[in-house]
């Protein structure tokens, strides 16, 4: 029996999970990242976490067949450098060659947003399509694409910029420093900054009793309190940008008339159904009939699964086609 | 020697071709649609711009070993019937059926935009990419995909539909119905548009002293005499319009990562150098930087060549993989 290794390598957190052969999760560890220290310290957390888990499934690394690796883009079409990770502060970094040398196993990097459509193609809500587009909301919004059954990269291994699709030419600054790019519209800041811009106006809203200190960034566990409290500022802001999501959605649909598009990610997570409704909603305006007729909008089903399940399968395909 | 016919069946003209097996065109002809009447007036005419290709080239119908049509979309998968062309006022019209019967040759039909993609790709401005967006800006704006060699059409064969990307939320009124999309600031509608809103606002330009009336869409070679007389505001409408195509081409090339980006159509012939140094600045704005070093933008070569030749291109591969 032979096992892999999977690991997603985040912003905010690493997971690293051992699966058999046949795609099923043994055990997972998770560990938080702590971008802002140095790059040796979260090499040494990978580890770590990868160790955990290891001993959780009580599988040795010398039976682990490969190691597949998702981690922010855009890498080298080789799955060796991570050229650049503003959220990790990183810049060209070797991770393929250096945790080889830590694990002595094969090893392969993907995009970890690649990785998470891919998982979700494969084993998840993305099952059974030909063409897919997968669109994972969180902190920032990004795409991974399926055509004809197999994941597209585009020319420099970058594609799958959803969010930064303009949207709106007068609209918010995107973290990228554009104006109106849809992942401006997705944020958490984005739908924070429209409710504390209401209750500047002297709108009333549970959220301020929620909050300790107004105009921050609020937490999704808190927007989701004020929501199922039915605080109608709260869920007509996550609403809105819901909406111009699918706006976006559509856009794209016109463009590449996919049979599935799989929406994922911490923001779909939180606040589902009002969530995906809104979505859909704002699909049905942009995208044209005959096109969005076929172009099934469902919640990713593996949730933070995808990408080590992804970043394997893509890690072993690498393997077979070397 | 063989012979293949090539017919770019459009809203306002209709051309037949007459080709080699190298592609060379041997004659051509061309015909106005008239697509008002009925749609055997419309057969009729391709029939007649057919024959008389034929005859300029002095090849009989029966060397003919295919026929490709490119004809506006959306088709059915098979290249046999028209679903829906509105500048034609079709609807499911079996064109390939009628034009078999009449021709007794082997046929298919593709769309439009489509074929004028697949043409620059394999004889033209696209040749030696991998991944090639082919825009077509004329009265509407249409797009063709081209990924990894293989022309892409989406699970509905209707992929490409660029001109439906929305660019602005509070944006003019598209001929789609919808608000912002992409086509909406492309077409000579707009550009007419923004030129007669600064002569109401009293803004001087020798447009008034070119058009009997104004109000009305300003055809293109009286904008471009306007431009070549440095008329500003005439410039300036031209230009920023040009500008907005190279912003919703910068989202495009975020999504998809293509290395070559061609344009084609009416607009960007009439306009040239003019127009494609605003599209280039629009499009440095919004595609990420190392995305758009590798997406060179270039003019299509063929002109009005491409859709015969790119349809009788994909009618050959249709046949020999049936």
């Amino acid at each position: 029996m032979g096992y892999n290794l999977g690991i997603d390598l985040g912003g905010t957190k690493i997971l690293a999970g051992v699966l058999d052969n046949q795609g099923n999760v043994l055990s997972k560890a998770k560990r938080k990242t702590r971008a802002d220290g140095s790059i040796e310290k979260v090499i040494d957390r990978i580890v770590d976490v990868t160790n955990e888990a290891l001993v959780h499934s009580d599988v040795s690394i010398a039976k682990i067949e490969c190691i597949g690796v998702g981690a922010p883009g855009p890498l080298d079409p080789l799955g060796e450098i991570v050229h650049e990770a503003p959220n990790l502060g990183w810049r060209d970094v070797d991770l393929a060659r250096i945790l080889r040398e830590k694990f002595g196993r094969p090893i392969y990097l993907s995009n970890d947003v690649d990785a998470g459509t891919w998982g979700e193609f494969i084993k998840g809500a993305g099952r059974g399509s030909a063409n897919c587009l997968g669109a994972f909301v969180g902190t920032g919004l990004g795409g991974g694409l399926v055509f004809d059954g197999n994941l597209y990269r585009g020319s420099g291994t970058m594609a799958g910029e959803i969010g930064h699709t303009l949207i709106d030419r007068d609209g918010p600054v995107c973290v990228c420093g554009r104006k109106g790019c849809l992942e401006a519209y997705t944020s958490y800041k984005y739908i924070s900054r429209s409710i504390w811009r209401q209750v500047e106006q002297g709108k009333m809203s549970i959220i301020t009793s929620l909050v300790d200190e107004p105009g921050g960034e609020i937490c999704p566990p808190i927007l989701k309190a004020a929501i199922e409290k039915g605080d109608e500022m709260v869920v007509d802001a996550v609403e809105t940008s819901a909406r111009i999501l699918g706006l976006g959605l559509g856009s794209a649909c016109n463009l590449i008339n996919p049979d599935r598009i799989v929406l994922g990610g911490g923001v779909v997570e939180e606040f589902g159904a009002v969530y995906m409704n809104k979505v859909e909603e704002g699909f049905n305006v942009q995208a044209f009939k005959a096109a969005r007729k076929m172009a099934k909008i469902v919640t990713a089903s593996l949730r933070g699964d995808a990408g080590i399940i992804g970043a394997i399968l893509l890690a072993r395909s690498a393997m077979n086609g070397r």
